[in-house]
């Protein structure tokens, strides 16, 4: 049997709706935004850390290591004392720049009007 | 002072960042699918539940609780008895359908390929 070559968000067993809670956050939303600037240069990880403010060492370390196991991010490590890691996406999570840049750039022009019905909704 | 009126996901004391947590799992991604495919018209609770295979009956009354909260989705409470419930989309929630289908699409797309990636990855 050929596997399905196409992922359906509609089917419980899919592992799309998974996949969909990986990449949709805020986090990847910002390291794939940074890393798509750079590319095709890496970046270290102090640098990332520096480029994500707000990010925890252990979000952004997590966050990395689900990236690179979904072949979104290649992690290359310098031999050097201490080893240094950089980071850089592949062709697939250079590719997942464009989806997120629209829902970044919704979210951004749109969080005024969100904020004020939230505000209207406590109130 | 007159506010912001862009939100900025790279200031972590922007609510940006918040929102895009919000809207950007998978049952957002499946909710405001289903409802921007029946616009204008507006879907029952149970209907919605039917049409999102999966979801268990709190966490689609939660979702839906959070985007009626950020203007997103309108609730209109029928008086039957039982009280019926109908939800639609607002104007804002329907322009977060575009970016979000992006999103879907790109999960869908590349999920064969990313599936691949994490058996390789854990293989």
């Amino acid at each position: 049997m050929v596997p399905a070559r196409r992922g359906d968000l509609f089917n419980p067993a899919c592992p799309t709706r998974q996949l969909l809670d990986r990449i949709g956050g805020k986090w990847v939303a910002m390291i794939v935004k940074v890393l798509a600037e750079n590319d095709p240069q890496e970046l270290g990880f102090a640098e990332l850390e520096r480029r994500v403010p707000g990010v925890s060492h252990k979000m952004l370390s997590q966050t990395l290591r689900a990236l690179t196991a979904d072949g979104l991010v290649t992690r290359r490590v310098e031999p050097s004392v201490p080893p240094r890691v950089h980071y850089r996406l592949t062709a697939l999570g250079l590719s997942l720049d464009e989806p997120l840049a629209a829902l970044r750039d919704w979210a951004e022009r749109h969080m005024p009007a969100i904020n004020d019905a939230a505000g209207r909704a406590s109130g």
